[in-house]
């Protein structure tokens, strides 16, 4: 397996995929063409304005892009990639299109089998056993909330700390993720923006200038550092 | 018709309900044992500890409680009861519960028939057509998102402004029903902490001190001033 889960697309003051330019190239091989799955469509946006975003920044790595929307069938398309790359957006979007388009199995398939695999934000969340630790509001009625599982825990992208000057009564992350686990029992990475899952030899490592949080059913939180490995999370 | 729907339960600085105890007085009859639906479990507290909770705040209105996991039959309970209230949670659980116990239309029934009705939070969520404007992680795969429909939009509860200064990239709360509205036709209000909706002789009224925010799909958001009529928002 050989693959990128970053918590977010776009840090403050950058473009879009900027800070990721330089794994890009590591990941893929070179001048390869990039199935891109725009199915999250973040704010919207028309799969093709999704995926023209998407081209632009690859370019800049050398790779060109095409959207799966460009293809006949889907489940092939993604079978006979020679590199993956899903954006972010709506998770129970991306998720309820993924299984309409049968396209969930082929995806894991390939990315078990060694094709290259990018995800940033819903496109990381998928990379988890369960869409459950997302952040995103459920605009769609998926029919499961099983994803790739290419990691034997769940991932929380966009992490965020609690605000201990805040008056509001919403749930802070971490009180949501204690939620979630008085129900399900695998662990949840809380990844912060600027941090990414390095997934290559079987081994997980966590990337990245940032701390990442760990969440575990009855345990307190802790933070790991940089370059920690993860692979024995589970 | 006679319900409260509220944004949250609890305000900054104040116990459970306070800002509440004088509305519970004038929405249920006096001295009355109004049914406690405990499903939406915050922080995965359990039914009898939640219960007591609300208890020791109705008590201040001279209301008792009973926990509706108190009852053997639900559906029953919730048929029979002379006030009904919801508490706050997890939406996604809350709306499980609901099915799993054969509540839903058992309670929607009660409350269109004129059982006395007050939400917080979750409990809000309900009122609206769907519970997919909620802003809690799905930590349960809930067998529909319909919900109650006691008025002919969705509720945001909890609703936050964008912080203009937040340099995370995760979205903000109206970026996310503009998603919403891709997908989605009915309205949203999006509904301040300190702000709820009386529903009163087939009219819907905002109350509290704030304005709420409006949002309706390909249109603009506004805001509307408290004691502003929501009736005819569809």
């Amino acid at each position: 397996m050989k693959a990128i889960l970053a918590s977010t697309s776009t840090l403050h003051d950058q473009e879009y995929l900027e800070y990721l330019i330089p794994e890009l190239s590591k990941l893929y091989e070179p001048s390869s063409e990039v199935v891109f799955v725009p199915y999250a469509r973040p704010g919207g946006i028309s799969h093709d304005d999704y995926t023209k975003l998407a081209a632009s920044a690859f370019e800049k790595a050398g790779l060109k892009i095409k959207g799966l929307h460009q293809f006949k069938n889907a489940a092939e398309a993604i079978k006979n990639a020679s590199g993956i790359f899903t954006g972010g957006g709506n998770t129970f979007l991306l998720v309820s299109e993924l299984y309409r388009n049968k396209v969930m199995q082929a995806l894991r398939d390939a990315v078990l089998n060694g094709t290259p695999y990018l995800g940033t934000s819903a496109g990381t969340n998928i990379g988890g056993l369960t869409m459950q630790t997302t952040n995103d509001m459920p605009i769609i009625y998926p029919p499961s909330f099983k994803t790739l599982g290419l990691v034997p825990f769940n991932i929380n992208p966009h992490y965020l700390d609690p605000d201990a000057n805040s008056t509001h009564k919403g749930e802070t992350r971490e009180t949501r993720i204690k939620e979630f686990h008085r129900l399900n029992s695998q662990p949840v990475v809380g990844l912060r923006e600027g941090s990414w899952l390095e997934l290559s030899d079987n081994k997980i490592t966590l990337k990245g200038s940032l701390t990442a949080r760990i969440f575990q059913a009855e345990k307190v939180p802790f933070e790991v550092e940089t370059e920690s490995s993860l692979t024995d999370l589970n």
